[in-house]
């Protein structure tokens, strides 16, 4: 049987458009977004608020998160997003073989005793701040660089605080691939035709 | 052309097999034990001793580099056998498209200003302690997961030590790959197939 697919990607190298390209090439579902919009179904928050709070920690939430909704019932709203996006993520994985992006669909489905295939998508500066420009044909908000430097960090702390392990560490991908390097076309290829050998044994 | 590709492997994951194999199908030298007879032959170390101070350090090692040979015009015999390894690292990889493996090399390149394609090998456990234990037909000294424990642990500070870098950081590498996962042929196919698509740019 083909594979679970699980891609983590470091901002602006291409890991959703390769995420979506391996989803179509081996004719399975890709989730992404879908599940932004599932948990604004089920939580009622907004779907930008739950974009940001899905993958993204700051030192900020964290404090909130140990002095504030720790003394209470209810989770942070982060908690609350986590706890509906992994039930949602367990879901569409039980379902069979898929591409799911980012939101520690690895960890959440090792948790669960599921074997995925663990992509990490990453690159260098110059090919991401390139992606990131082209893709937004307005102004940015601050310099391409800040925006890298701050998403990433948001997302390895998210992956920390949820998971306990380090975002990108080898140990935990059977693939980490250089799209800047490799191209994005090259990671498709590769991640197609392992997900292939699987399906053949 | 194509490119002069650099392997760091965990122990016991097949790095060496796997380089090999890459070598002789893209039909390019490949240089592992060759570089310990070169540095044998230049220094006048035993071949043992320089496999050991090749690679691996360790804190005892580090001790005496800062405290001993630091106060005096020569290096440490690690320091020693370090530079003259770069040498001829930098003289093979001029001569063209070659596989290196282990050494910093892939460090030792970029402060030449080479381009490189960097791999890194790495596999769970298991792999690694079925490998080990296939190609040691003899007692071992220490129980398997000690071993491999001790030669990560080298590898890893001895990288550190030389090149300020973290062993096995993604940001290294163009391709990380588990080999216990996608197994060896698979790992050589990929990388084979990179190096040809570098070929033909």
């Amino acid at each position: 049987m083909l594979p679970i697919i699980t891609i983590s990607r470091e901002y602006g190298s291409g890991g959703h458009a390769i995420g979506e390209a391996v989803a179509k090439e081996l004719g399975i579902p890709f989730y992404d977004s879908h599940i932004v919009d599932r948990v604004a179904e089920e939580s009622g928050y907004a779907k930008d608020y739950i974009s940001e709070r899905g993958e993204y920690t700051s030192v900020l939430d964290q404090w909130f998160h140990s002095n504030i909704y720790s003394s209470t019932y209810l989770g942070s709203p982060q908690d609350q997003i986590f706890q509906i996006q992994s039930n949602i993520i367990s879901e569409k994985a039980a379902m069979g073989p898929c591409v799911i992006v980012g939101r520690c669909a690895d960890y959440i489905l090792a948790q669960k005793g599921m074997e995925t295939l663990n992509v990490f998508i990453h690159a260098d500066i110059q090919s991401r701040q390139k992606r990131v420009e082209e893709r937004n044909t307005g102004a940015l908000s601050e310099p391409v660089e800040k925006i890298l430097q701050k998403k990433d960090k948001g997302r390895k702390a998210y992956y920390k605080f949820y998971t306990d392990r380090t975002w990108g560490n080898y140990a935990n991908y059977q693939l980490n691939l250089d799209s800047g390097y490799l191209g994005e076309k090259t990671c498709v290829d590769i991640i197609v035709s392992v997900a292939r050998a699987k399906d053949c044994q």
